[in-house]
C-alpha cells in the first residue's frame, strides 16, 4: 500500500485534522500523482456534515485536484512521471452503460465512484479526496492539464469550471443570448467568465449590489440587484437561460418569470429543500427548469483545454492546510473571491 | 348587439343556469357563427369557482367551439356563410408583438384575450364563451375543420387535442422515442393518440388499473400502474418524454426518476398546489421539467389539418346542456371517456 497523509473528518461533529492513511498501490491502468494544490469546494463542507446523505468516515474530502505524475502503471498510455495531472469529482464508473459510451460518466447508470465519500468499485475501501499529499486515479479519470496557466487557480476548473461550462455547451447558450448568471460564487464566477467567451450577453443576478463591481471585472455585461423590485420588474421576460448556481433556498418562480419565451433556467445548485414550482410558471412562456451534474471526462478534458487556449482559471484565494476550518466558516458567509485553493506544502 | 343565449354562472357559488345576453355586432374583420357543440374542460369549472383567480361574473364558460358560419363582416378572406368553423382558447391577442409575430398568440407578450372569463381588447365588455348559440370572433381566431369528421367529436380538438399536440411537436417526439402520458384523462387520451400517430412508443401512466384495456384501444403500447411499487422500479430511467396532463397534486419526483438521461417531463396539467422538485431529480440525468400553454392559431390549424388527414377526433360523450352540473360532477370523479360534449341543439 502508499502511505498517504491529508486531512479528514473523523465523524460528521468533528473538524477536519491531520489523517495518515492508505491508498492503492499502483495499478497496470493507474496514475499516481503527488497533489499540489486542491480547491475548496462547498459540497466538501456539504459531505463531511452529513447534509445530504450519512457519509463514509473517515471522510477526506476534496475534487478539484491537480498536481504532477510521480508513478505510472504499466498500461498507461496517456501520462508519464513528471506530467501535470488532474482528477475532478469522479475517478471510476463502470465505463460500459450507454451513458459511459458517450462520454457521460457523472450519469453513469450504475453510477459513478465519486473521488472521496464513495466506494471503490470492488467495494474493498473507501475513496479519499484531494486534501492530502497524493493520489491514484485510474488512466481514463486523470485529466491533462496546461503548464501555461497558474496551477493553483487551474484546480477549481475541476469542479466549479466543469460544472457551469458544460450546461452552457450543452445548451448551446453563445452569441445572440442573454444569459443571467444567478449567485456569483465559486461556480457563478465561473459560469460569467465562461458566457462571456461563448459570445453570450451576460448579467449576474445578485441579493448584493456590492458584488457589481467584481461582477463587471469578470466580465458581466450588465447586473441585477434582485432584491429591489423595480430592478426585477425590468429584467422580467428577458433572458434566454438562467445559469442557477445558488444552494441557497431561493424563490423558483421569480426567477422563472426573468426568462423570455422557451427560455431555460439549469440549476447546477443543490439546495436544501425541494424547488417549488407553480405550473403557470413554466406553462406560461413553454419554460423548462432543467438541471445538470457536473461533465462527463471528455468534456472535462475539452474544457481545460478551452481554458489554456483563452487563458481562463479561477479566481482564487490560496490558504494553508491548517487553516481550512476557517476557510468553511468564511465560505458560508460568502467570503471568498472566489475560491479557496488549498496549497498542499503546507501539509 | 346581437342577442344571444347560453349558459352562466352568476357567481362562483352557484350553478350554471341559462342566461340571455348581448355579443358585438359582427366587424368588418369578424366571424358569426352558430355553435352546434361546445367540448367542456376541466378550466371550464375551475374558473366558475374562481379556483385560479377572481373571475368575471356572469361567466358564460366554453373554448372548444364548433359550428357553421352565419354572418361575416365585409374584410373577412378565409370564411363564407355556410362553412364550418371553430375557436379554442383565445379570441384575440395584440398580433404584433414578438409572440404573436411567431404564431405564438398563446403567449402574446401583452396577453391575449381568452375565450371567456376575459375582457375584450377595447376593455368594452367581458369575453363570453361557447355555452352559447352563437358567437363573433375576429376571423384570424376563426378555424377551418373538415367535414370528413364527426363534428362533435372535434370540438375538443379545439383545446385537449392542441394542448397535447403542440409539446408532441414543439419537442419532436417521434419515432424512436419512448413517450409516457401521464393521465388518461380528456388530455391524456389525445396524447395517446397523437404520440401514436407521431411513431413514438406510448406507455400510459396511471394510477387506476382499469384504464389499461382502454389505454390499449386508444393505441397505447404499455401500461404502468403507478401504484404498483414494482412497475414505478421496472419503469425507472426509461421513458424519453412524460407528458403530464394531471391536475392533481402528484409526486414530480418519482416521474422524473422515470426518465432517460437528458429526458423531459412537460406539463401541461394545473396542480393546485406548486410541484416540490428536488434539485437531484433534475441534476442526476441532466433532465428538465417543462409547460406547455395550448397553442398558437396556425399550429391549431395544422393540428386541426393532421387530425382530418389522420381521422383523429377526441372520444366523447354527448350531453344536454341541462345536464352540464351532473356532468361537472362526473368529471371531478373521472366519470367521462373522456370528453363531454354539449350538443347545442338542446339549448
Amino acid at each position: 500500500m502508499i502511505q498517504a497523509k491529508g486531512y479528514a473528518a473523523q465523524d460528521a461533529q468533528t473538524d477536519l485534522a491531520p489523517w495518515d492513511f492508505d491508498r492503492r498501490e499502483v495499478g497496470p491502468h493507474d496514475v499516481q500523482f503527488d497533489i499540489l494544490y486542491c480547491g475548496v469546494c462547498h459540497s466538501d463542507l456539504h459531505q463531511i456534515k452529513n447534509d445530504w446523505f450519512e457519509g463514509i468516515f473517515p471522510m477526506v474530502p476534496g475534487h478539484e485536484i491537480v498536481g504532477r505524475v510521480v508513478k505510472v502503471g504499466d498500461h498507461v498510455k496517456k501520462f508519464k512521471v513528471g506530467d501535470l495531472a488532474a482528477t475532478g469529482c469522479m475517478v471510476d464508473s463502470c465505463q460500459v452503460c450507454e451513458n459511459c459510451k458517450q462520454g457521460l460518466e457523472q450519469y453513469c447508470l450504475e453510477g459513478n465512484t465519486q473521488t472521496y465519500n464513495s466506494m471503490e468499485r470492488d467495494g474493498s475501501r473507501p475513496t479519499y479526496g484531494g486534501y492530502s499529499n497524493t493520489i491514484v486515479v485510474r488512466e481514463e479519470f486523470v485529466l491533462h492539464i496546461s503548464d501555461k496557466l497558474d496551477l493553483a487557480a487551474t484546480a477549481p476548473l475541476l469542479c466549479a469550471g466543469i460544472t457551469t461550462y458544460s450546461p452552457l455547451k450543452h445548451w448551446k447558450v453563445g452569441t445572440g443570448h442573454k444569459l443571467a448568471v444567478l449567485g456569483l460564487g465559486g461556480l457563478g464566477h465561473m459560469a460569467v467568465k465562461f458566457g462571456v467567451a461563448f459570445g453570450a450577453d451576460v448579467t449576474v443576478l445578485s441579493t448584493s449590489p456590492n458584488k457589481e463591481e467584481d461582477a463587471r471585472k469578470l466580465g458581466a455585461h450588465h447586473f441585477v440587484v434582485t432584491k429591489d423590485p423595480e430592478q426585477v420588474k425590468a429584467a422580467k421576460g428577458t433572458f434566454d437561460f438562467i445559469l442557477d448556481t445558488v444552494s441557497a433556498p431561493h424563490d423558483f418562480n421569480m426567477y422563472l418569470s426573468l426568462l423570455k419565451t422557451n427560455g431555460t433556467m439549469i440549476c447546477v445548485g443543490v439546495p436544501p429543500e425541494p424547488a417549488q414550482v407553480a405550473a403557470f410558471s413554466l406553462l406560461d412562456g413553454r419554460k423548462s427548469l432543467a438541471g445538470s451534474g457536473i461533465g462527463g471526462i471528455p468534456e472535462t478534458q475539452e474544457m481545460l483545454d478551452f481554458c489554456a487556449e483563452h487563458n481562463i482559471v479561477s479566481d482564487i484565494e490560496l490558504i494553508d492546510i491548517k487553516d481550512i476550518t476557517n476557510a468553511y466558516e468564511r465560505m458560508l458567509k460568502g467570503d471568498v473571491r472566489y475560491r479557496f485553493v488549498i496549497d498542499m506544502a503546507t501539509l
